[in-house]
């Protein structure tokens, strides 16, 4: 490793790391923060390595030494290294645990036609997600499901928001993930001879009733409205899941797996 | 309302409620915390009146007016009232954003035998589970998949964490919970002739391929270690959801949904 050292709060990359956590600077910059080893290696091993990356010797948890070779790497693929000292660390670190490693990301866009679909298309979209847990919960179900993509309208939490990064475990380095508005997505999915399913407390069909097999999109609204009308209207077909409590004991991220290990099962 | 009104943040009462807060605390007092007016509402509705209920009308966060009938509701199920200023009020709340009501609950406490079992029994036996979010959210779908109760074995978090009880939604105040020794919920499954279905990505059979039908208990094991051996021995069947990402994508809350959302459709 042949880290520059930042002492001083007041280094101007220092003030950029805090600020990346917020949407406005972070959609400026076009960049947005990743912390801790787990998450750096997979980003690094899926084709996405930093552009910075700072580094506590000081904070690292044990004597694994794992934090040589993820420097190493991520400098081979072209970052440059920053060392901080503990309390400059403390201040950019956003976990509750800092393990002295914290990177710093290009932003990636996909488009629509960018997705690499196979013979019977099989994709998740969502809409106006708000809670940046949830669209990390999707995103680990997705892959688990193992989609083509994840399409994300008209996001109200923004995909590169540090708590999304972390409640996806490093499946956001991973899962093909796009963010369109949703008529594009309707006229997309039709131009495409894909069946759209849209996931409604509304409908009069089980989830498990409707044929989940063939070209499918999946489609779920947001935590406190639901789909929009245009998405309800214009679906292919409705369903529910059945609700043996109250009323809202699954929410958006629940509602999700459900269907999608549904569609998981009827697809063999 | 005719609460006491409570100034001193050396107040025992006030002292007790950032007590009760930990595990050991919260234990010898055989009581526990609920905050919000959604969650007490709940607790009121469900049969678990607060014994104390602390209000603060400065942080109510809007004109709604539910508050007064809430407090009513708890007076006339043996509450007693104490009135905080706001200070003391943001010392005693746990979380974000209060809305100036926290209530004290005693604990409770089932038996294996309280367990009300339908004519063919659909149960869920967790063991040592870890994190109060998964907890809570295990709460959740087993209220939505309408499960005879949740039988917790062996916790290392406990029923009644605060955490446990903001993620469960008011769940808690529902789903009838047992927590016991896993050796005696084995024999106590054998004795009531109740199939137990362990779940383990080393199984070779998939969840949707075994019959989740007649007498079932599924059984999860910890974030961590997974179920012990002797659950894996000692179960009669065990199953595995497939996996097409990374291996970490589910977690024991994830993976417990999809599972008895598949017993749900079996079961019809």
């Amino acid at each position: 490793m042949d880290a520059e050292v930042i002492t001083s709060l007041q280094n101007p990359r220092v003030k950029q790391l805090v600020k990346l956590r917020d949407r406005r600077p972070r959609d400026a910059a076009q960049q947005f923060l990743v912390e801790g080893y787990r998450q750096i290696r997979r980003a690094i091993d899926k084709g996405h390595p930093p552009v910075e990356l700072f580094v506590c010797p000081e904070w690292y948890p044990g004597a694994q030494g794992n934090e040589a070779r993820l420097i190493a790497d991520a400098e081979a693929a072209g970052a440059r290294v920053f060392q901080l000292n503990k309390p400059a660390f403390a201040k950019v670190a956003y976990r509750e645990r800092p393990d002295g490693l914290l990177a710093v990301l290009p932003q990636w866009r996909n488009d629509l036609d960018d997705l690499a679909l196979s013979v019977s298309p099989f994709l998740l979209v969502v809409e106006a997600i708000e809670k940046p847990g949830n669209l990390g919960t999707i995103l680990r179900s997705a892959d688990a499901a193992g989609v083509d993509g994840l399409i994300v309208c008209d996001p109200v939490t923004d995909l590169f928001n540090p708590n999304v990064v972390r409640a996806s475990t490093g499946v956001l380095f991973s899962v093909p993930v796009v963010i369109a508005d949703s008529g594009d997505v309707r006229d997309w999915l039709q131009a495409k001879g894909i069946r759209s399913v849209a996931t409604t407390p509304a409908a009069t069909q089980l989830h498990t009733a409707a044929a989940l097999t063939g070209p499918l999109a999946i489609v779920m609204g947001s935590e406190q409205y639901g789909l929009s009308d245009e998405w309800l209207a214009e679906a292919d077909d409705t369903v529910r899941i059945p609700m043996a409590g109250q009323a809202d004991s699954l929410n958006v991220a629940m509602a999700t797996i459900i269907t999608l290990f549904e569609a998981v099962r009827q697809r063999g």
